[in-house]
């Protein structure tokens, strides 16, 4: 057996419950910032990029959310998706037939709902220059940040795209505002142009407003979605609530090469910390992607995940998708659980 | 009583049909490309400004989805938009009881949802400059739009928005994305500053993501919403079909002084265009909303809604709202049936 190098973020709030299996771990944050006055200290990016793959909790809190810009652990996280190169963001939001009652979504609609949202992460409006707060001709305070896409960087996220619905579906849709934006126009003309590529994916496009309707109307027409950092952000997490168990859900973000960045999609929940109270299967989930993806370990990451599908059918569950003939179990014991079935 | 005059753009696709009640009608969108080689001719520019309101169908279509930008019909709205100054969109998204099956969303979550979103509609990155295409310094082509916003333009959304808010539930939540953006930092800030005018209102701050997810899960929670032009554009949508029938659907938008533009939410659906199928709903719900925000005539406003609630109580549905048990009527008989009841 290889062993590899961990680096563990456990980072803000519920997330060091999640990811409380911890070895390596490094500062980063709002624990870094109160610790070291940064969000992202130097060594724990140096240690990220020198290890095999990066498995973070989930970061931030009230008690730096008036913090200036370059004080929010969110900045902290933004260094280190920029710092590892992790251009490729993979969300994906299945319902689970155990969980399709967690839904919001009528059981006809949300059954069976299957989507991987592939989130370009390392640009446009997050990372373009210029930005900043500046004085208009009248003299007035304004703010301003920059949406810009390169031709390189969309071929590279909408290559990882075609890949992902090869092994999936075969369906990618690509979804932007070519109606408005020059940002989109130019990714829907680098894409349209790639398809050729892969003439075995059913390549469609979508605008951002009709994706996050039809994402309600019905999700189940998605199969591969492919967009850029804003509408991934948001189009993802929509996505995720339509499963109903956003507390079930990983993400694994990957560049050309180096170590990936593993987190669960939700957020770091100051409100529950502490408690007990939070779920840790995406986090747990986030390591079978860390697996896969980061490592090539295909075997060990679907040993990982039919372990919490077994937890599931043995009927554990933490209070956000507890519903009533379950067992009610806390963060620590539902993690023991699933260790004790892999 | 006193006389009006109006500016019918009946536009494209079901744009027509939907209008069909048309006076005093001028050329826009595709239709008007096709006629006169731009989108928005001067001429009716000017009849809108000169008008006292403006009601619009629908505009593009499959046709014109590849013109260069300078000739889509889009364009076209957008240049109406500016050149009528009507920087505040209103986008009521309510479950009315006679179409609480038709959302996606089980009974007990869509059952009395009813938010306005009040979008800006005339700045943000759908406006900003620079944008455009260019060459970065690895001689890639780029694609580049600005999103920004000067405290003027905030504080004039913001305070329709506290309006708006007082006449409903006395709750407003502003939508932005201030823990990575600069232009929604300046938002947040100047948001909060006017709240201490509006002590009546009940004022909160959501990121985008996690109002994309909140919308799915418990729309109930929101009363008003205000947010920017492209997050409006994505959450009034994602809205709009939460209550299952976007059919249904008016909007507003107003500025300062002038005429105000009126047009349903949906879009000129050409795939039913002319087949008599469309639901002229939205729009004559959208002639209410002119009666209402743009002349000021609340009992005719109220007249024409109720005339719609008794059309539907009667049992007539469109068939996007159609559902076993209720009378079947293309958009011709629909808009009949409500002027019958007026
Ligand atoms: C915390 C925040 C900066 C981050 C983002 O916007 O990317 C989060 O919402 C996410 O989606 O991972
Ligand atoms: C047609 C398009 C330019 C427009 C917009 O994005 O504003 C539409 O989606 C809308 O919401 O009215």
């Amino acid at each position: 057996a290889r062993s590899y190098n961990i680096t563990l973020l456990p980072g803000d709030g519920i997330g060091p419950e999640v990811v409380a299996v911890a070895k390596d771990e490094k500062l980063m944050g709002g624990s870094a910032l109160d610790a070291t006055g940064v969000p992202l200290p130097d060594e724990t990016l140096s240690a990220a990029k020198d290890c095999d793959a990066v498995l973070l909790g989930a970061i931030g809190g009230y008690k730096w959310d008036n913090n200036e810009k370059h004080l929010k652990p969110e900045t902290g996280l933004l260094q280190l998706r920029a710092g590892l190169g992790v251009f490729a963001n993979l969300r994906p939001a299945a319902v689970l037939p155990q969980l399709v009652d967690a839904s919001t979504l009528k059981k006809e609609v949300a059954e069976g709902v299957d989507i991987m949202v592939v989130r370009e992460l390392t640009g446009g409006i997050y990372f373009g220059k210029p930005r900043g707060f500046g004085t208009n001709d009248k003299g007035e305070d304004t703010g301003f940040n920059t949406e810009v896409y390169s031709a390189s960087e969309i071929d590279r996220i909408a290559r990882v795209a075609f890949e992902v619905a090869r092994k999936r579906r075969g369906k990618l849709c690509s979804v932007d505002k070519a109606n408005v934006l020059e940002a989109s126009m130019l990714w829907r003309r680098r894409v349209t142009a790639l398809a050729s590529e892969f003439p075995d994916i059913e390549l469609s496009h979508m605008y951002v407003d009709n994706a996050a309707m039809q994402l309600v109307r019905n999700p189940k027409q998605f199969d591969t979605i492919v967009t850029n950092n804003i509408f991934g952000d948001i189009l993802s997490d929509e996505a995720s609530m339509i499963t109903g168990s956003i507390g079930m859900l990983p993400s694994a973000s990957v560049g050309e090469s180096g170590p990936g960045l593993f987190e669960p999609i939700h957020g770091s929940a100051p409100d529950i910390a502490g408690q007990d109270k939070a779920n840790p299967l995406a986090t747990i989930l986030s390591a079978a992607m860390l697996l896969r993806y980061g490592l090539g370990e295909e075997n060990a990451a679907k040993r990982i995940e039919l372990a919490v599908t077994e937890t599931l059918n043995q009927g554990f569950r933490t209070g956000d998708i507890y519903s009533p003939g379950t067992t009610l179990v806390g963060c620590k014991q539902m993690g023991d659980e699933v260790l004790k079935t892999v």
